[in-house]
C-alpha cells in the first residue's frame, strides 16, 4: 500500500466518524523524542517543538501523531517526524520497534500521568536520533534544541501540556540522565 | 470507571460499528504468554490454549484480546487473562507496562510476520507468570502446559495461526531459551 | 554448582585480591528496587533500606550486591534480596533477565550519574515485586515502604548516596510515575 | 581518561593476572550484532565476521570484547566495533545503553545457552546499525552481510560457537523476524 493509498484510505474516515470512534475506542499513536547524538550514542540535545495552543499560549511539544490503517509503527514514526521536522531530518528509526514507554492518555484526568480531553489515546513512545537538518513544519513556530540538563528543568516541563512534560522526563531517565 | 461501566461503554460500539472501524483504523490489542516460573524467575512451563478454529481444526493460541475505551493496558491484560484462564489464575502483571514486543497484524499477509484477515491489529505482548489454578474458559477446549523446549518445537508452531507461533518463539527468545 | 560451592569459590578471592582486582576491572553487580504491587501489577510501595553509613549518617539504600563466579544473574538477584529482606520475602524475579537500566558506577565522580569511590562497578538494575514478609537483615536498621509519590520526593533522594537516588528516580520513571 | 590511558591501565592487568581473575569473577563483555538498516529502521542485512578458530575451522562471529576498567559501556561498544569493522564503520550506538539481552557464558556447558570454556563472561548485547564502510580487521578473514532470512538459516547457526548462534537468533527475534 503506497503512502497515497493510505491517505486515501484515511480520508474514508471522515472528521465526523473520527469523532464518533474517539469516544468509543482507544486510538493508537506514536510519539518521538527527537535527539542529537554524539559518536558514542550519548545524547547532546533534545528537540522540542514550539506551538501556539488553542488558548494562545506558547507550548513545547514532542513529535506525535496517529497510526493509520494499514501503516506499520515504523512508517508512522518516520511520517510524523518528517511531517514535523522536515523531509531532510534523517531520523534513525530504531531497528527494534519496541517503545521505551507506553503513554496512556485518558480523557479523564488522573487515571494516569497523561491526559487528552479529546480521546483515549495509547502512544508508543520512541527516542529517535536525527542526523540531518531539522526545520519546524506546518503550524510549529520553532524547533528548540536543549541540552539534557536544560530539558530536565521543571520550568520546561511546565510549558508542556497533557503529560508531554512527564514523557520528556521519562525519556531523560531512560537515557540515564539525572532528573 | 468500573468494569460494568466499561462493558456498557463498549456495548455502544455495535458489531456493525466495530466492523466499520476495523476497516479504517488499527485496533489495539494486548496479548499474553502465560508462564509458570520457579523461585529464581526462570520459566518452567508455557501455557497454550486449545481452541477449535472456524474451519474445525484444533489450534493452539495465546491469550489475546482488545483494549476497551477508557481501559488501562494493565487492566485489559488482567481482564483477558482471567477471561481465558479463570478468576483464580493469579497473574503477576508486570509492574513496568512496556511490552516485550509489538506484534503488528495486517489484513494483507506478508507485510509483517503477523496476519489477521479481519483487521489491522496492533498487539502489545507481555510474558505473564501465573501463580494460581488455571482452567480453560469459554470456548477453549483445554489449556496445555509445555516446557520451553517443547514449546520451541516447530510442530507446535505449525498448530498456531496468524503469527501466534512466531510470537511464541519471540517470547522464548526474550526469555533466553534456545530456539 | 551448589550455593555452598559458590561461597567456597568466592573465598578463593581474598580481600586483598579483591582490592587489587577492583582497581583493574569493572565489577559486575545486580541491584533491585523492591516493590509491593496490586493485582493489576501497579506499584503501591517501594522498599528502601536504612543503613548507618561509615560516617555515622543514616542513609537509604536499594538492594545491591556482587555477582559471584559461576552465578547466574537471577540467582545473584535472589540471593541479595533474601540477604537484605529475609528468607521469606518471596521475590518475583522477572522471567526476562534484562535490566530496566544499567548503572555504571565510576570511581571518578561525574563520568556518569553514579559514583563509587571503591571501584568501577556495572550494576544491572531490576524492579522486583516482593509478595512475602520482609524484614531488614544484617546491618540494616530498618526497611521503609514508601508510596511512589513519597519515593519521588527530592528529600528522599538526598538521603541516598552514590547515585542510588538517581537509580530510584529512574525506576519510578520506568514504572510510569510522575517524577 | 583518554583511550591511551585506558590501554595503559589495562596493561597493568598482566595475562597471568587476567587468567587468575578469570577463574574467580564474572568478566564483563559487550557484544554487538552489526546491521544495515533502511530509512524506516528495518534491518536489511546482518554482518557476521569470519574467523579461523584455534582448531582451524572457519567460524562466524559477532563483534565481542571486554569492558575495560574505567570504560563506559558505550565506549567499549564503539571501540570493539571499530576494532572489528574498521574506523569508518560509523556505528550508531543506541542512545539508551540497555542491552536487548544479557548473554551469560559459563565455563560449564548447559547452565545457560551460552558457553565459554575460558571463563564466566556476562555480555551485554546490542543491535548496532552501521552506516559507513566496514572492512574486516586484524585476524578476521572476511565480513559477510546476510539478509535476516539468510541469517536465520540453521546452517549459519551451526557455524557459530559458544552460543553466538543463539544470540544471533535472539537478535532476529527482537527485530521481529520469523525464526
Amino acid at each position: 500500500m503506497s503512502p497515497a493509498d493510505i491517505e486515501r484510505q484515511e480520508s474514508w474516515l471522515s472528521q465526523e466518524d473520527l469523532a464518533t470512534v474517539r469516544g468509543r475506542m482507544p486510538i493508537l499513536y506514536v510519539e518521538a523524542v527527537p535527539v542529537r547524538v554524539a559518536a558514542d550514542g550519548s545524547v547532546t540535545a533534545v528537540g522540542l517543538l514550539l506551538r501556539a495552543s488553542d488558548k494562545g499560549r506558547i507550548q513545547r511539544e514532542l513529535v506525535s501523531g496517529r497510526v493509520l490503517f494499514h501503516e506499520r509503527i515504523r512508517d508512522a514514526l518516520l511520517r510524523h517526524i518528517e511531517k514535523d521536522l522536515g523531509a531532510v531530518a534523517l531520523p534513525q528509526i530504531p531497528p527494534i520497534p519496541v517503545p521505551f514507554t507506553v503513554a496512556e492518555y485518558f480523557p479523564t484526568p488522573g487515571v494516569t500521568a497523561f491526559h487528552d480531553s479529546r480521546q483515549h489515546a495509547v502512544a508508543l513512545a520512541f527516542i529517535v536520533p536525527v542526523a540531518g537538518d531539522c526545520a519546524p513544519q506546518q503550524d510549529a513556530l520553532d524547533l528548540a534544541w536543549l541540552t539534557p540538563q536544560q530539558a530536565a528543568d521543571p520550568a520546561i516541563i511546565a510549558d508542556m501540556d497533557g503529560g508531554h512534560g512527564v514523557l520528556l522526563r521519562h525519556a531523560l531517565a531512560h537515557l540515564g540522565h539525572t532528573i
